[in-house]
């Protein structure tokens, strides 16, 4: 996990790399879940994409489709790929496409949604439409073209300079967007000027997030170099889908332990209260997982504020974190604690032992369809699935 | 000071920007100091501008050249310049052209002159002076371009949200580099791609302090905005020769009040000690004059490293300087410590009533001319140069 290498190698349309994505499938976050228990952002974000994809021409033609199995559904943590909040991705949509340089494996995460009604917030309006086909028209092959000119791009090296500089590379991602945006430059350089705008101004003005996807994807890159290792009780996935949360553990395979998805504690955008909140949602606890995200509260004071801590809560949430992980990361360091590592590799042992449960730093969705994010706070997974996955460990090996 | 806004006009060259570099003229870091008083580092910095002017074909002729007066030297400060270390500008040196849109006046600095061997560290190569003739030739007539492409830029807001990524706009100006390379992206665009590439490649291999120039020549314009105020006991400039140190007070006008320079705590890199630096130099304590470096030390986690300290320290250091100045700055505020702002406002009163001196963060120049730096750390005026300050106070007010 952690000597694992991820590099950007690609920007492609998510049809001509995953091979699943061949068929008519739309992926969600989270661990399975059935089409009529899904919460209403997810099942929103899921009809958007089939009217995108112009499989259907409104809501209620995706539902019927989706009922007959017409469009099938599926997790994206079972095709290596990760999506934020419902993480909806469909074949048309692009996706940055990371190889881990040392362990082999191929991940992808779609480009950063931006703000407003998007389909990761169960948003579906003309806009949304609009700006999922200036992604695929524009952007996806802007960045495709700039990345075949730069060659390569380091994510792990990203991630590193920006928790110097104030990301967490969860919640908060300016300063590894802005690097990104510097490294592809070159390329962009080629695009007409028109385009090469557009393309900054997007960077710009989706900035906190732009990064999100491809740091998603690497995290995910990252957790798969733990995976599948006999004996290791190692979580290599936290992945919430709004109604459950569901871990995989390296020595268990692929197989997913469950509980129910969390309330989060959080503060909320003005006009909105925890009464107007989904439950814990999104793959990108991938970030935690892998020792980023809430694990690295602490090397980012400017996200304080958005979740309501003290610099001392964010330092406290960080320490904490030793009790139930390996290892501390030899890359990612926090220079508000003396440059140590963040902690990484959550133990299911040490989890089931301290009674500590991972801390998540994550976005707060409406749960209500099509209304987007409403605040942001803190969030924990329930301590059933790392029951769970004790249980099966004793059954299998003990 | 705090509603000053310093907007990025002009990158331009000095003599057709500055009217005294109509002149044979090179102006210097300091409070003025005759040539057989400097310290190795800036004569030789000085002699390499004149080889560099074509004024000399070398050290000795331009020696020659100064003492007989046919090449003036001036401190940047008397012409609403600053300079880094040295200082050391000529007329064929490009500037950045900083507006105070709020309160009119016009500041300068030159372009970022890089690492190795600089005539900001009194470097004197054929590699110093073909990195001159680049920035004069190339990077300064690109940047020009691309600002008349985008229009002006406000560096106020840079600099506020490079707080928020670890830079103190000192020694630290990563995040601040890479925003800025993201502003003037759109006119870099229309650069071709030869020369877009060496710009970009500039930007990334000295994103330190490729921003640090222009952060100064703004807080020159912050600490103008305060300039000549009847009664004002607010220190408007802190600026060091190498030999002395010499400060400005809002009431006092342009009177220099001068003090032995002192030496710096620090760090140094592998092969040096303290018995190889220089003294205390440049104007880059403009920063600390306005509720920067230093003041800000705790906002930059990572700049602890490089000059040895701890989080603890860089908070204490930040909350010391309160009992020193007269506000909490408005925009420049520090994460770490609950969004406060940083203290601004140096006033001569209490620092002599409390003992207590500003802090400043600073680079650590080889004694010897040619070597460049050799280290970083913390730093304090004289205190003869207050006591000068509020002696002379005292006779003209009270």
């Amino acid at each position: 996990m952690i000597e694992s290498e991820p590099i950007l190698v690609g920007v492609e349309k998510a049809s001509e790399v995953i091979p699943e994505m061949r068929k008519k499938v739309i992926f969600h976050a989270g661990p399975p879940i059935a089409w009529r228990q899904m919460c209403g952002p997810m099942k929103s974000g899921i009809t958007g994409a089939a009217v995108f994809e112009g499989w259907a021409k409104d809501a209620a033609e995706a539902d019927k489709l989706i009922r007959d199995g017409s469009i099938k559904l599926s997790p994206c943590h079972e095709h290596s790929c990760v999506g934020s909040m419902t993480g909806v991705t469909s074949p048309s949509m692009w996706v940055f496409v990371v190889q881990d340089k040392k362990y082999g494996s191929t991940t992808y995460s779609h480009l950063y949604e931006g703000r407003g009604a998007t389909l990761a917030f169960g948003g579906m309006t003309t806009e949304t439409l609009s700006r999922l086909r200036w992604l695929g028209e524009k952007l996806g092959p802007a960045l495709r073209d700039s990345l075949k000119t730069v060659g390569s791009i380091s994510v792990r090296n990203i991630i590193s300079e920006g928790l110097q500089m104030g990301d967490e590379c969860h919640n908060r991602n300016v300063a590894c967007s802005l690097t990104l945006f510097l490294r592809i430059s070159d390329g962009l350089h080629d695009l007409d000027r028109r385009l090469f705008t557009e393309v900054r101004e997007y960077v710009t003005g989706s900035r906190s997030n732009f990064f999100l996807t491809l740091g998603m994807a690497s995290c995910k890159s990252m957790s798969n170099a733990a995976s599948g290792i006999r004996l290791s009780t190692v979580v290599t996935v936290m992945s919430r889908n709004g109604v459950q949360f569901g871990i995989r553990v390296s020595g268990l395979g692929e197989k997913w332990f469950i509980g129910p998805a969390q309330k989060i504690r959080g503060l909320y955008f003005p006009g909105y209260t925890e009464a107007d909140a989904n439950l814990d949602m999104g793959d990108s606890a991938i970030t935690e997982t892998v020792g980023l995200g809430g694990f690295a509260m602490a090397a980012s004071p400017p996200m304080l504020q958005l979740v309501g801590l003290t610099p001392e809560d964010a330092a406290h949430l960080t320490v904490e974190m030793d009790e139930i992980t390996t290892k501390t990361h030899k890359y990612f360091t926090v220079a508000n604690l003396g440059f140590r590592g963040t902690p990484v590799g959550i133990d299911i042992r040490k989890v089931l032992k301290t009674g500590q449960l991972p801390v998540i730093n994550t976005g707060i969705s409406h749960k209500e369809p099509g209304i987007g994010q409403i605040g942001a706070g803190l969030v924990n997974p329930p301590m059933e699935a790392f029951k769970a996955a004790f249980g099966e460990f004793s059954d299998r090996y003990l």
